[in-house]
């Protein structure tokens, strides 16, 4: 039986303050939930309302539950987990990153996760103002891949200054995405949906990259963040 | 000054049953209305909170809009067009064109429709189980995108035996993506989110490709349909 306290904690979990305040989160569903306990995501609480072997939960019902869960339509399984705390090492780890500058929409934040963690890129850089990676609906459309990508919320203009590799920007009039050469180690920079990147941001990278269209006349004004951010990976982990 | 019944028929729109009925949907947004109108699609009535130069409308007020709108944030332009009829001639036009089996979310029809006027694919033939394209939230996020792409409701099973052109399936066991080429006429077929394409479908076309990713141990299950169909036109569309 949960308090009405309990009940609330978990609720408020939706809220970005609350989160931080508490550094905690909430995940729902069994994919998401065992992803993040397989990748060794810290819990502090986990409630289900059928049987899981192997793991330590607390019994609800399906109406506790239907008070407790972010979802309209609630899973078996809700987890409390702690929002990990990175340091700026991740900025000099290898590979190839991802910048976010002020991606809003939280289904777009979620499908760029999973597509990270398909092509196997593991940091993923945010401004300030994207939205907050630990947003219950962003945690929903990751299907499970926040466990294998870290989202670290930074200054971009400190990071695209002290970046040591190559950084390259999407935009609507750079040099197009085909036939380029990309480094192992770089820095793709997509922006928001309605502004693309912040102008003093993008004066300070070199390299602009345009996904190249096939226009006769009437065209397309832009593509969807995750989209572009989807074709661009797919090239620039083209085997050579 | 609009009657209750108007009022009625319009929000009635949003249903896919009256739709077909009538033979009209809705658009709103003064981007895609314009891109409607410059592409020759034909109106029944537009309404309108502000002066548009150009046009016939009926005018109406803020609270009028906000009773016959489909948006959560009403825009001052709505438009009721007329759906286009197409003919089966559509099978043999040429080019490349995509066909989707059941993809049921209207956020992805949406931006598959985007895609493929980026990229210039003309027409999309869809099984009768994806979701409607002239469902409101489908032209809400095609951003203008549904002026330049025809959506065909059809048999797949018909149009993959009579198609007179190479077929290619998304799977997740066929060849690479990556160093594929591709003809001028083809047909791509993307399955639904959560079952991909429907088996004895899927039986009768040769060539399955999957979208190359970086795998070490854990991985994503599969990518998003918008995300992997961004990534398999950005490669049918790569010049040779």
């Amino acid at each position: 039986m949960l308090s009405k306290n309990q009940q609330k904690h978990i609720r408020q979990l939706s809220k970005k303050k609350y989160r931080q305040e508490t550094g905690l989160f909430v995940a729902e569903g069994e994919k998401t939930v065992f992803d993040l306990l397989d990748a060794g995501w810290k819990t502090d609480k986990i409630y289900a309302t059928k049987c899981f072997k192997n793991i330590p939960y607390t019994k609800v019902d399906v109406v506790e539950m239907g008070k407790i869960t972010h979802l309209s339509t609630p899973s078996p399984l809700l987890a409390v987990f702690h929002i990990p705390k990175y340091t700026s090492d991740l900025w000099t780890r290898g590979g190839f990153s991802l910048a976010l500058d002020g991606v809003s929409d939280p289904g777009n934040l979620g499908t760029i996760i999973r597509l990270c963690d398909w092509f196997g890129v593991k940091n993923i850089f945010c401004s300030p103002n994207t939205v907050d990676c630990y947003n219950p609906k962003v945690i929903q459309s990751t299907m499970g891949s926040i466990a294998r990508v870290t989202c670290q919320y930074t200054d971009l203009h400190q990071l695209v200054e002290h970046f040591g590799g190559e950084i390259f920007a999407a935009t609507l009039d750079g040099i197009s995405h085909y036939g380029q050469s990309f480094p192992t180690n770089g820095l793709l920079i997509m922006g928001s949906e309605s502004h693309g990147i912040d102008g003093d941001l993008l004066k300070k990278i070199k390299n602009h990259l345009t996904i190249e269209g096939h226009f006769n006349g009437l065209k397309a004004e832009s593509l969807n963040v995750g989209t572009a951010t989807a074709i661009l990976l797919s090239e620039i982990f083209r085997p050579v």
